[in-house]
C-alpha cells in the first residue's frame, strides 16, 4: 500500500480543529475510552463516526455527497465453480483495492455487500471537489485491478474477462447517519444512492458510467465523452449515463 | 418490543461455558476493555464478533447455516416520491421489524443494504434447526410489516401494495470470518448467500421463497407446497423454489 498514514484524525481537525492521535504511544489514552482508526476510513476515527449523537445532536443530516458502487461481475458464477478458499482470496483483493483507491481520496467505504462496494465522498472528510475525487478513485479501482487480475485469472482457470468490475457514480443531496432502532447502521440514502447503484448494474466490466451531475461537477476531466440513456429498473424515464 | 434480553452473551456460554454479562453493573468492566452487546446480535457481545482471530485463531471457517435476505419492495420509486423524512422512517420502521424477528430466533443480523436486510443463522448461536428458524423469522417480518405498513402508507399517501417485503431463504456451508485485510468485514460468502439474494429477488410482495435444502429440513412447516422452477441471474439451470 502506498497510501500516507494520518497521523491524526482528518476529520476531526478538519470539524473541529482537535487533533485525535490515531497511532502510536498518544494513541493509547484515545484507545482506552474506545477511539480509535475507523474501519471505514482508517485515517479518521469513531468519534466522527457517532459525530451525530455526541457532537451535532441529530441522528441523520442532509447532505451534499458523492456515492460510488464498484460490483465484480461474474461473481455469482464464479462462485459456483471455484472452491471457497479461492472466492474468499479473490475479495480480499477487490476489497483491498478498493479500499486503497477510496481512502486516497478520502472517501468512506461505507458498505462491502457480497461482491459489491459502496463509498460515500464528502463526509466526515469534505471537500469541494468530491465528485471529481470519486471518479478517480473509480479509475484507480479499475487500474488496480486490471493489474491484478491477471494472476488470479490465471491461478484459478478462468478467463480475465469474467473477471472485470462495473462502477457507477452520481452526486446530489442525501440523508447520511444512523439508520434503525435496534439495529443501528450508519450509512446513506436517498434516490442518489438508489441512481448510483442502478448506474452500477448498466456498467460494462471495466466500466465506470456516471450521471450528469458528476459530469458537470467533473467535466474537465472528461475530454471527450457523449451520454448514453440508459433504462434504469425502478426509474420510470430513461437515465444519462457518461462513460469515465 | 416483546423480545427477553439475555443477561449473559448466549454465544459465549454455548460455546465456551463462560458467561459475559451484557448489562448492569456487572458489564461495566467489560465494557471497559471494549466487550459490549454486538450490534448484529444484542444477545451476544463483541468477543462472538472476533471469535475468529481471537479464539478460533483462523480468519475464515465453513459452517452449515441457513441465510435470509429480505427486501422492502418499490423502495427505489418511492425513494422518489416521498421525502428524505418518511423514507428514514420507514426505513427504521423495516430494520426494527426485520432486527425483532431475526434476534427472536436467534439469528446474526448480519447487514442492511439500502432497503434490504442480510441475515445469517446459525452462528454465533448454535441451533440445529437453523432453517426452520430462519422461516419463522421470514414470516414473523412479514406479519409485523403487514402489521405497520398500512398507517405508514396511509401517512405517505401510497398504496400498501406498494410497501410489500420479498424474502428469499437458502440452507448449506458458506463460508464465515473476516473478508478484507485493509477494511475488514465480517460476513458469509458463497453460493448458498448467492442463491438466498437471488431467490430474494424472484419473491414477489408479501411473498418469501425458499429452496429445496431449506425445504427439506424445515419440511414439517410446509403443509401443503409444491416447488416451482425460477430462473435465476447468474444460474445456468433453473432453481426449485417454495412459497414459505
Amino acid at each position: 500500500m502506498t497510501m500516507q498514514q494520518a497521523k491524526i484524525c482528518k476529520g476531526c481537525w478538519q470539524q473541529m480543529h482537535v487533533p485525535v492521535p490515531l497511532h502510536g504511544v498518544l494513541s493509547v489514552p484515545f484507545r482506552a475510552v474506545g477511539i480509535r482508526p475507523s474501519k471505514m476510513n482508517p485515517n479518521t476515527c469513531t468519534i466522527c463516526e457517532s459525530m451525530f449523537t455526541t457532537v451535532m445532536r441529530a441522528r441523520k443530516v442532509t447532505i451534499d455527497a458523492t456515492v460510488m458502487f464498484a460490483d465484480l461481475r461474474g461473481y455469482t458464477s464464479l462462485s459456483q465453480a471455484l472452491p471457497a478458499d479461492a472466492i474468499s482470496r479473490l475479495l480480499d483483493t477487490f476489497y483491498d483495492d478498493c479500499a486503497d483507491a477510496i481512502w486516497e481520496q478520502d472517501g468512506l467505504l461505507n458498505k462491502t455487500i457480497g461482491d459489491a462496494v459502496m463509498a460515500v465522498f464528502n463526509f466526515p472528510i469534505k471537500w469541494p471537489d468530491h465528485a471529481r475525487r470519486a471518479v478517480l478513485a473509480a479509475r484507480e479501482i479499475q487500474r488496480r485491478w486490471t493489474e491484478g487480475r491477471n494472476a488470479l485469472a490465471q491461478e484459478f482457470g478462468v478467463g480475465t474477462a469474467e473477471l472485470g468490475v462495473g462502477i457507477g457514480i452520481h452526486s446530489g443531496e442525501l440523508s447520511f447517519g444512523e439508520f434503525g432502532r435496534s439495529h443501528r447502521d450508519l450509512t446513506a440514502i436517498g434516490t442518489v444512492v438508489n441512481t448510483a447503484s442502478r448506474a452500477q448494474t448498466a456498467a460494462s466490466p471495466g466500466e465506470i458510467l456516471v450521471t450528469e451531475a458528476v459530469h458537470q461537477r467533473a467535466g474537465s476531466d472528461f475530454p471527450d465523452s457523449t451520454p448514453k440513456p440508459y433504462q434504469l429498473k425502478g426509474f420510470e424515464t430513461p437515465i444519462a449515463l457518461y462513460a469515465a
